[in-house]
């Protein structure tokens, strides 16, 4: 089988450590490095958080590397309501027992994307984008060499943020306007689709139901971020958003997507940050973003349980 | 029965036309002044469409006014390409019968409301909101004299003179942040509403069978709007918009609406004349803003016909 | 002697208030109407010092009529760390012996200038400029009629409401838009020059020495001004802006002007109301935007002296 | 004596050449390292001038990297209109003789900063400020080890892209607000400064009287900017910008600074870019940023002549 080659660039944060198992337990997925970036929480608290997932997960051999402290422009806005205090509330968090790679994010991303053949990686971004954006500024040459990339983030008719922008979007919407400009493919996994992926009692049941270590995990994250999510929105269950950038690349008919041209906002007073797609018309030929539509969630979730089936038991 | 008073402001335009014709033709409303203001046309191109639907309708005893000839801050945008040159192409128009009212369109507006008691009339703007604007900063009682504001215009998830915003909103967006943000009650009636008040090949058979001067009228702008809608949107029937606001306020339950925060982006660069609507949570007790939702299309084009039969036949 | 008919639009205030002084005191103009606006205080306050200015001087036979009681779009900003909650604080007012004028300040500049031959009225606005604007909206003709606009207000290096904004403009920085974009000549008597029209001690004892009740109560005017002035922004003496505005209709060479473009800033984060004045080469021909520079200060001060002696005693 | 280290980052660019002349050829300062930005002209254009002024000036042992080749979030524009389209034309430029530095010209600069003591450093940045502003977002550290930057760009009452706003910061307005906003010391030698550095006849023959290549290579140079500036903004001398910065370092008795906050507009419509400077009151202690205003224009362009002279004679 021809493995699906991803950087997962991330801010762990809850569904953020459900997208790093996913992609470590699915067996269509090649983890090359994760990559840590301010969002959710902190550079240190999402790093450190990051470092936990990969002991409870048992990833070894994987890079992991800190990134952006900070947005590009704008002042730092974290997430504390939905993701605690550590960004990762919940579950008692175990010591990380791998170091950090050398580099800094922005370099482990361009190394391992020059590193392989054009077209082979995708990157997948479930966190603001300030990384992604740094780097393709710093090494132009990556944005042709990417396949393509699924971000967690935005959302044509759904905002969380404001009234019509998403968060990782409008922490970093100068990054997101780089981002989305690019020449490479972007698939925007927006609110829109995860809102969608709902943590139900049935769902959290099953997940229960694997029995192991890194399924009790992921129960306390569900658990915490459905408290969060009733309380500071109004959600009977919490959607889990950062998977679902992960179950595009590893089976597409699961996310169904639309090409449609979608741009950043980045002057407007009341729509700073919003993902603006524009679907009066056919997308021109000369498009490059997909915007997701619809899930099919019970796929989707049987992707997680199978993920955790494979990781199996990890001894702490 | 007691009436519903409204004062039609409006830029006909093939659908104002039909709102003037169901506003007429209707039994439950009181008509109690037309105003007209810059828009699909320019202001005398609109002005005397006005007048002729007058003469075709058989309209007499009602004050025609015209209004603004330009937007507050911008430059002027008309819409020649869905309206065509006179703003009303298509039929053979009639000469004009009755005279202009020797006010403007504002103090006409003002005139009228402070004439009549306090929650007595409905303002029904079809166009840009320059006059409405120009009135509630002139004479602020107004305000609260209103009953409601019931304009076509605006959409919360559908735009056409950009990705996000329509028209009418587009050309004079302070006039729009003016009248939205005053105190008055405020339904939307925008495109995700009016999207659904398609004039099919059937709708046109039902009007063309009232067999009458006007409800041939009504045919032949019908028929130009449909080519129109065609060629410059990909329509396969065009959306009779204005129409949809008067039937709301003869009828709320053929137009569905949603209690919603909605604010008028002025600085973004990509959604600047945005209705920004705000779904995350139930709106706050103070908000005065309704979008409109869902057409019971039927129903609406029952309207129509009736008002057609109501008006019957009008010797030129 | 041809005088020159001017309408004075004004939010006094104390230096509007000079400003009616010196237009009723100087033998060159012919002061046909004074109009107030919201500004320095609200615009029942503005309005009641302009009737108590008007009897302080003895004006009578001139209608005075109140306007717009807010900006355009913007929400309502008053300066009463310079002006005193009464927009006039400092002398004891006495009770208005006139009345207002049952016109709308608006309608009265509309009546007035097509009353009279094109070119024979300059407006004179001394506060923030939404009567203006909202004139010609409402009548369009008016702006080939007037001569110039002479206002007070913009600034091209100094601001005073933030760091590159004038009060003025930026309370009601879209009618100001406006104003500067209509095809009417354009003389923006900003900062610039009135930083220069300093009431010194040695100006107020000029003043005093004229030893009527009007001098009287521009001594005390001046006095408070002193105060505020020095406490919100650290002037040693106060800079007298309005009366320059009037000062250049009666004589042109005591306020040097440059052509040069001047548009309005309307989507600035930090330079919103911003007098945008483009230096970097000749103006163009069709240039209609004047910048006063600079002030012959002493005849300035002479021109306020010699109509204080015009005015002589008034009685109260 | 004490040398004042530097890292030089430019866009050669004619002024650029002779700042990096000035640098080389003045004995209080250490050029540790030259870093090219798109700019003046393209990235490859720039980073080839730079490696031919090496040569001409006889630089041997400082490390010249390429940097950004387009803006952060703008899309790229460059000013063939002043330095043609080699972004240096007049002078035949020389085959380079040194390599590129193998470092991207953020990692140079992050190195070479982290390589010495907190304080050694300061950052002489000569074009757009893509550059610094990816290095401070990718090695926040910096920001405390620099010791300041002295920056060409920006105007506080002249601008040269736009009525208000200057070249490098109008290129690349979101690289400018984050140097300007970091906590490093900032001075701003803008406009108002450099436009005092008139490349006067005078001047160019007392450079032509030092008789040496690299002299007649700077005749060359202004000879050439001579002729563009008096074509496309009138200047019947050219400014001579970029070694104003540098002329700073090495003296600031040669250049005036005023300690004021200066932040820059992101959102204007009329005035992006603009280095929005707040002159109305004394600079608040934690202000971090100085606008350079009056030129010592005999001493300035003595140090020029001084260091033509200590380079001497170079063979090509």
């Amino acid at each position: 089988m021809m493995t699906k080659k991803i950087i997962l660039d991330c801010d762990p944060g809850h569904d953020d450590a459900i997208a790093i198992l996913l992609a470590h337990g699915n067996p269509e997925i090649e983890l090359l490095a994760v990559t840590t970036v301010v969002g959710n929480q902190t550079l240190p608290k999402v790093t450190r958080n990051a470092l936990a997932v990969a002991r409870i997960a048992g990833i070894t051999g994987v890079p992991f590397a800190a990134g952006a402290d900070r947005p590009l422009v704008r002042t730092i806005e974290n997430a504390p309501d939905i993701h605690g205090e550590s960004g990762m509330d919940g579950p008692v968090l175990p010591e990380p027992s791998i170091e950090l790679d050398s580099r800094h994010a922005v370099d482990l991303i361009i190394d391992t994307i020059m590193a392989h053949e054009p077209g082979e990686i995708t990157l997948v971004p479930t966190g603001g984008l300030t990384n992604i954006a740094l780097a393709a500024r710093k090494e132009p040459r990556i944005v042709e060499r990417v396949k393509e990339v699924v971000l967690m983030g935005g959302g044509y008719h759904v905002g969380n943020w404001s009234a019509v922008a998403e968060f990782n979007i409008k922490i970093d919407p100068e990054a997101a306007h780089i981002v989305f400009n690019e020449s490479w493919p972007v698939v925007m996994v927006g609110l829109d689709l995860t809102h969608q992926a709902l943590a139900t009692p049935e769902v959290v049941e099953k997940v229960q139901a694997v029995g192991t270590k890194p399924a009790q995990f992921v129960v306390e994250l569900l658990e915490f971020f459905g408290i969060t999510y009733k309380d500071a929105q109004g959600f009977d269950s919490p959607p889990v958003h950062d998977p679902c950038a992960v179950a595009y690349v590893i089976d597409p008919t699961i996310v169904q997507t639309v090409k449609v041209p979608i741009d950043i906002e980045l002057t407007g007073t009341l729509t700073l940050g919003m993902t603006v797609a524009d679907f009066r018309a056919p997308a021109p030929d000369d498009c490059t973003t997909w915007a997701a539509t619809t899930l099919d969630a019970d796929r989707f979730w049987d992707l997680i349980i199978d993920a955790l089936n494979n990781i199996g038991e990890v001894e702490l």
